[in-house]
């Protein structure tokens, strides 16, 4: 069993781009440029946003930070939506989820031009990643792929099962491994709540991708001998053993599942870390493809 | 085994829309307004958009075609596209496909304003369709599902594989059936050429969906007792037996797994006669969003 250690890849990534910001800085180059607009005080989102930000600082893109409080009106957010558009300094800009019930998500993501839309989320990018064409691909999806590459997973004629079928994880990913290209070609099963023979599908199956945010569901008599598993499970639970009083769990039983698997992802560790370098990677693309 | 007959359903829905047009006329109300452009002389593309036009007469829909030839420029094309945009008595227009090489289909597809885009092919259409939004569902998918909630088949839970990943109809119809949905909720697998095991996923299937373009590729031993069987395949082979001189044939091998199955569709008379259907449905929602 191979551990497919996210950190570690992240942190490769990160360099990497640090290098090419670096480049662009000799050349003489305006360094990429990512705006996050982040609404209210939700403490999940503000501690993303941060992170976000200080990747940015730390690999050398420029980074901004607009605040609005929870009472900001649609209005207001989607003229700030439009000026960011509108930004030549601007290379790509997100608008962190979730947003206050009187604020259309929609509505918001739709004004965002598809161009600058790093988080992939406008409807233009995900119909692009669905056909095959260039697009701005979503974190967390990216992020699985880019694992799979890196640790060179065959992944042509084998069989994948994506547990989860939603928007921003299950659905893109099932697409990007079943496309015709390199890490993908899967035969790839969508299952989800209304799947029945849920454990057929997974022991059939030589990657196991579960994003369906249900701590440990996945058990060691639902994996075959040999097995890829991809954990993007990320359940946060109480716990008095950390400092922050809280623990990650994946969706997958480790203990049970790990000694079964080829490569298998950990919680934390895994595809985590890599959802903030699929941010990057997604602002460098913009910022070259504005150059 | 029940046939599922696409030629009278599809003469259903005609009827069913000719009555809604009938009472948008007798309201005062505009009836719905489809152009279709068609460049060249291709035979393929002449005989569908013909079809196309005639079924507009006959349902009471008003129809425009634009005729370019071979040689028409891009240009020419986008400002045609640029017009049918901003002409207010259009509710919907398609540009038929292929188009001669020095024009770029992404481009011309990509000029269209989603909300005429009839043919459903916009990425942004795509992307919506795709995420479970309202959009415009290309019409050889919006026919399948058609066709299964006419049958009244059940999809939930059920096992659904797909043969085929292409854009027009593999990958779209695995999106709609996996969806939280009534007639969606499908467990599906999306098989292609990189497949192994293609006769086991088969065999685990209860609804198929044959959308690969070769002619008799499904055989009776790949299919369960009580499956369902949709077959998208039109290859045209050479027949001396038509008046036409060639025979459509499908993916399926009738003969052979017609038997097996719950329901079956055949080829001619299956789901063909569905997809022109489907555009004046989404050419009339088009002129419903309008008014």
């Amino acid at each position: 069993m191979e551990l497919i250690d996210g950190k570690k890849i992240s942190a490769e990534i990160k360099q990497e781009i640090a290098l090419e910001v670096q480049k662009m800085k000799d050349s003489g180059a305006k360094v990429p440029h990512l705006a996050a607009v982040l609404v209210g005080h939700d403490g999940g989102s503000e501690t993303y946003v941060a992170h976000k930000v200080k990747a940015c600082e730390l690999i050398g893109f420029k980074s901004t930070l607009i605040r609005y409080e929870d009472d900001v009106t649609e209005e207001e957010l989607l003229k700030t939506v439009d000026k960011l558009n509108n930004d030549d300094d601007i290379d790509g800009f997100i608008v962190q989820l979730p947003l206050p019930k009187h604020i259309s998500e929609e509505k918001i993501i739709e004004a965002i031009d598809p161009g600058k839309d790093v988080d992939g989320f406008h409807p233009v990018n995900v119909g692009k990643m669905s056909v095959g064409l260039p697009a701005f691909v979503s974190a967390t999806p990216a992020g699985i792929v880019e694992l799979i590459k890196r640790y060179n997973i065959e992944t042509s004629g084998k069989h994948c099962v994506v547990i989860g079928r939603s928007n921003i994880v299950g659905r893109p990913v099932s697409i990007l491994l079943s496309q015709k290209a390199d890490f993908g070609d899967a035969t790839v099963t969508v299952c989800h709540s209304r799947t029945k023979n849920l454990k057929e599908h997974c022991l059939s199956a030589d990657i196991i991708i579960a994003a369906l945010g249900m701590p440990g569901f996945l058990k060691g008599d639902m994996v075959k001998e040999g097995a890829v598993v991809i954990d993007v499970g990320t359940t946060r639970l109480k716990s008095d053993k950390t400092k922050s009083g809280f623990k990650l769990h994946g969706d997958v039983d480790f203990d049970e599942v790990s000694p079964k698997c080829s490569y298998i992802t950990p919680v934390p560790g895994g595809v985590g870390p890599m959802t903030i370098v699929s941010l990057l990677m997604n602002t460098l693309k913009a910022a070259k493809n504005r150059n």
